[in-house]
């Protein structure tokens, strides 16, 4: 419990300084008018990158609006998301595993190239196609770390073929410089504190898969 | 494409490399062996906490996992994640938006106290219920924040009574310190670059709700 004494006289002025605040949120909310299909990049070491990625293709599913997913790096692992998406979701999401595990996992650089490109070709045509509300390319920011994309490319199409109001959300860490410049949102998960790391657990299905 | 000449020794010193790299991983990865319910927080200014969050929640849903949703703050306003879950996926994931919006919408405190309150009774009783194998309490950070519940009081429940299986997620900005010390997992979505900010692009279906 609060024990804070919540008098008259202070729920007055805590209700008065609300509605300041509510006032000035209004201004500024009045003139955030625009709408555009936006370039999304969720980077940085701490957990949630795909998570959320995964949340907004929910969102865009929950609104019945078509949508796709891209995996450049995780084909190797059965998750939860994705047998959801395809087994309950696929008149509404597309859902492409492109990718055999992480790059220590198949070691194997000159397929690690070919699978990406192969990704990235599917990833095209499906930005190109301006049904498509949302295209999540995850770990795609692995594959332009390692140079198995040039991020060059990648970016130089988001910019001149993205159709106007098609988000596509590029997960995965160390984002390209380029690509973060290119993206019109870009968030840093950062790991404050993981029990992995610290208490010896392991990855958990349903938190991380 | 990439211009890496991709030549055979190259090739083989990378092949090389990556087999060391998996075999130090496994050694790591098999020393990561525990399970445990986490206190898991998602916190800072970025975008992605409550996204994550439900990504998550559908992870659960994927499978078939008993979970549940609190809301102590967004109750104002219709999301597609609510919209799909409780038309959906209602049988595994009870939902319960208890939260009448933001403290500067409502402008009453003495209310957003006993709201906020009575969401904590009802997030206590579903964490206390042990098939439930997450439990996500969203935007419980602001009524910590705003003292309208009593951190050491959540944090003191969370230790003692949460069974030793179940996840309990924490999102919202400004996570009290005494939480985030109890906490196993703990991310920072931190905000690097956002159109709202820069470039007047409203809240936008399928990104944000």
């Amino acid at each position: 419990m609060t024990d804070t004494p919540s008098r008259p006289d202070e729920l007055a002025r805590h209700s008065a300084k609300m509605a300041k605040k509510k006032a000035a949120r209004d201004k500024i909310m009045a003139t955030k008018s625009g709408e555009k299909g936006l370039i999304i990049v969720h980077t940085g070491k701490g957990k949630g990158k795909s998570t959320a990625a995964f949340g907004m293709i929910f969102r865009c599913i929950a609104h019945g609006f078509p949508c796709a997913v891209v995996q450049f790096i995780k084909g190797g692992m059965e998750t939860g998301e994705r047998n959801l998406i395809t087994t309950r979701f696929s008149d509404l999401c597309q859902f492409h595993t492109m990718g055999e595990g992480f790059t220590w996992e198949t070691q194997d650089k000159a397929r690690d190239i070919e699978m990406a490109q192969a990704a990235w070709e599917k990833a095209k045509g499906l930005i190109l196609d301006p049904r498509n509300r949302m295209v999540l390319l995850d770990e795609v920011n692995i594959a332009l770390r390692y140079d198995y994309l040039d991020t060059a490319e990648v970016v130089a199409f988001l910019k001149d073929h993205k159709p106007a109001m098609t988000h596509v959300v590029l997960t995965g860490r160390n984002a390209p410089e380029a690509l973060s410049e290119a993206a019109d949102l870009v968030t840093e998960m950062e790991l404050v504190k993981h029990p992995f790391r610290e208490q010896g657990i392991k990855a958990q299905i349903g938190v991380e898969w």
